[in-house]
């Protein structure tokens, strides 16, 4: 048993060994809004299921898949949004678990974003629930109940957990940006904690466990909390839909390229609508371009910035 | 649809209401840690369902039935934490709803324990996942993202919500307690932010659908809050089992005796562990009792507070 501990490869460490095997520094979000998927798919599934709850889960489902299809060699991971799957109900969490299990055997990491946060004691719980999950590498949590909120999910060598920081919408600053006495802002409290928190569990490569999130549409922020947080690998969303761009992803990376992934979802997994050469029959492939474009742009943008 | 819109009584109007009736200022956690659960009714279960995931639901949903069988005479509402469900998995999850239809037929309010939190599309999924449940008629949600991430949650007069400001645990102070340029704390500032998020979705009790979660751990920054915050209906966590008293709560309410409700968890439904005089088959009698006991202990400390 204490062998296999042993043994057992730290989730940051298979994640920073996955991005140099693809060159990847991406990560595609499967957060399936149903007004944007392919009638076309909807459909089908309406004829060969009569329970329509059961329907819209099957064809999310297939939809997920085909994208994953077309995704995972531009890849290391991918980060499913369970809003969008508890929204479809007990058919939905299916799905998403059947999603995550499609992703694992195509070789990628799967990141669960949940955001979940609570005491300790119901903390342990929601860590039990989804890193006991053979599916799932790592989920998103909240940091606002402090330390014995976050500990129950660092307890799994082979398992890691985000913590916001910094997020990507433009409230961020009600709670965030609140100056404090030291004349630093909110974030940066947090981000330190965040970096405290994981400074016992580090990977060979140097990062922890635990990383933080921080929003692609903040670049200034990204830049400073990058310089006041090494050791802590950083989730980035907000690229494309949410504005953020390659030139303002570079911050986020360390000078090896590494420390980070930056994510799009409805850039990537809807990128048919994005284009009118597209119809709907190309969803897949659209996203499949549309990620190879994302690694390739953010790689660019690294060689730029590092020449 | 205009008129049915007017005629819906608010959520916080809903649950006032229920208050004055019950003359009950509890709310009741349904928290079902495994390990606490009478081992008989565990056993029942899993006698007659083979797959050990269902009958361990099963078992807790009996549970659950017995202890609101005993306790809705004596509490307004009902607080099932859905951590504890997800880690049960969709036979869990099924339970929950159960559950919780079971306490809406005995006329109680239900709020699902879920700290739920996003960017805006996210935190509209998961308004919809789980407001447009009729069992469910409010949920806590984190406020970290800032005021886009909350909206979803009001943009429903008969559902409420309750944002995190000063939580139960010991680690609150790690990110809470950060002190601000003005000499504030971050919960302060916090608080304020719910304040005015939730000044136009007032009921007609003077009290708003977005409401404020404060732990009976920490009586001095309940009494500084509850001056603070006028109009902001309280959430008090913490009682019993993580230390909250009744002397420690009475400043969470107002003159009137209204503007809070006061939830313990292991405390009531757990309650028959912490007298020998109990068996495990008086579970539901110890857990009525604790119950009744709360609710008068609370009143007669507002009594002797106010006389």
């Amino acid at each position: 048993m204490i062998i296999e501990v042993i043994k057992l490869k730290s989730f940051i460490d298979k994640l920073t060994t996955k991005i140099k095997e693809t060159n990847s520094r991406i990560c595609v979000g499967l957060d399936p809004h149903l007004h944007l998927i392919p009638e076309y798919i909807l459909n089908k599934a309406k004829k060969e299921w009569a329970d329509s709850e059961k329907a819209v889960a099957i064809a999310v489902l297939n939809f997920n898949k085909k994208i994953i299809d077309e995704i995972w060699k531009h890849t290391a991971i991918v980060k499913p949004q369970i809003a969008f799957y508890e929204k479809m109900g007990l058919e939905g969490l299916k799905t998403l678990n059947k999603t995550m299990e499609y992703a694992k055997e195509k070789g990628l990491l799967v990141l669960l974003d949940a955001k979940r946060n609570d005491i300790g004691s119901t903390a342990r719980a929601y860590a039990e629930a989804y890193l006991n999950n053979k599916n799932i590498d790592a989920i998103t949590i909240n940091p606002y109940f402090g330390f014995d909120g976050i500990k129950p999910f660092l307890n799994y060598k082979d398992k890691g957990a985000f913590a916001l920081v910094r997020t990507s919408n433009k409230s961020a600053v009600d709670v965030q940006d609140i100056e404090s006495k030291s004349g630093k802002k909110m974030y940066e409290h947090v981000g330190k904690l965040v970096k405290n928190w994981g400074k016992d569990y580090l990977g060979k490569c140097g990062y922890s466990n635990l990383g933080a999130v921080i929003g692609a549409t903040y670049p200034k922020e990204l830049k400073k909390l990058r310089s006041m947080l090494p050791g802590v690998f950083l989730l980035i969303p907000g690229y494309g839909a949410q504005g953020g761009g390659a030139e303002d992803v570079v911050y986020g990376f360390d000078e090896n390229r590494s420390g980070a992934v930056v994510n799009s979802s409805r850039g990537i997994i809807f990128a048919y609508n994005n284009d009118k050469k597209y119809n709907e029959s190309d969803f897949a492939f659209a996203a499949g371009k549309a990620a190879k474009n994302m690694k390739e742009e953010i790689n660019n943008a690294l060689n730029n910035y590092y020449s």
